[in-house]
């Protein structure tokens, strides 16, 4: 039986995961969630995950949420090709990557985005630039780290680099909204303001059904 | 050549690194670090961790930082016992509880615990009681998981169990202050709020060699 997949268009969280089954070549079931009709937020789905957030898994009687967790777990079950490392230099790269986004990108990049997509709390300027300062650092060792490598946790595409892509994706398509104009979030063109992480993301989107994974309200 | 690690009396974070390599039973070099003497910032620490951040590790070339990522590290390395799961099932539920420490816990848990510490902020009481009141509701989760297992991540101590204890030792040596007796923290005494966390506790304190771990500064 494969596994049951609880998403939402455009989470990063749940992007991450599903580029992970894809990566593995894994079958799912896709279980897409619609915030605005209160999908999340039905007995049913808070009895799998009680914070009625994405992504979670359902496989057979056991269920998980958080994504990283979801990615441990899929890669111990289903270990070809491992995410997380082929030694433990590359294991402790890979958490530390990860870490590093989850401490530091992903509040930031929360005070950034959300504003920008919910048009709430535009008003604070102050607020939003200086999550955009903190972000533009983070992206610039990430760039920095991706000059002398392809990939961000060694020598292949690993669990680093599938969990900090949609992050720089949901950041990108903030920063490409109308409602950015007024803020210097300083993120685009990624081309030119982070090279090495527009020539990274080329390689992550050429991965095999990358295009399974876009999320479907972005499509044009 | 035994481990150098890289440490500050009272940092959760160190703390959860020290558990982890008392628990394996490895040697290791300890470099304490004195934040008040700017130890954290000299160039040849900012050389190891840009961040200027505890703890760092050093196992001859191989530098490292992030605790959860030290963590792995040493688990993949030194694998008996191990901390992060025996099955992919009990691999998924440790890293679930540290990533809901993480991202629930932590920020929280700072904005309590930073003022009442520092004693800058202790004027921003409508923060701080916001926070504390996150805080209590994830212990209260915690508890609850340990109310059916001794464990919070399967039968046996893992990677969950010195991940969290930290936060909580953490968050009710700041409730134990002077400076927090203005507001209503909910936190103590811990063995009526969080029964089978004060439980838990006293499990971990009996582990080997805990009392090496212990911060220094705390000792009475």
């Amino acid at each position: 039986m494969a596994v049951e997949l609880y998403w939402g268009s455009g989470s990063p969280f749940a992007w991450r995961v599903m580029l992970t089954l894809e990566v593995k070549g894994l079958p799912y079931e896709s279980k897409l969630l619609e915030f605005s009709k209160g999908d999340n937020r039905t007995p049913a789905y808070l009895e799998l995950n009680p914070r009625g957030k994405v992504p979670t898994l359902k496989d057979g009687d056991y269920v998980l949420y958080e994504s990283l967790a979801i990615m441990s777990y899929l890669d111990r079950k289903y270990p070809d090709p491992p995410l997380f490392g082929k030694t433990a230099e590359e294991t402790g790269l890979i958490w530390q990557v990860l870490a590093e986004c989850e401490s530091y990108v992903v509040s930031a990049g929360d005070k950034v985005v959300r504003p920008i997509f919910s048009g709430k709390g535009l008003d604070k300027a102050e607020e939003i630039s200086q999550a955009a300062e903190t972000v533009r650092r983070e992206l610039k060792m990430v760039d920095e780290r991706l000059a002398g490598s392809q990939w961000l946790g060694g020598d292949n595409n690993s669990a680093a680099d599938i969990g900090v892509f949609p992050l720089v994706q949901l950041l990108a398509r903030a920063a490409s909204k109308e409602a950015a104009r007024p803020f210097n979030l300083g993120l685009l063109p990624l081309a030119q303001t982070f090279p090495n992480i527009a020539r990274w993301a080329e390689r992550i989107e050429a991965l095999p059904n990358y295009q399974r994974t876009y999320p479907p309200h972005w499509r044009p």
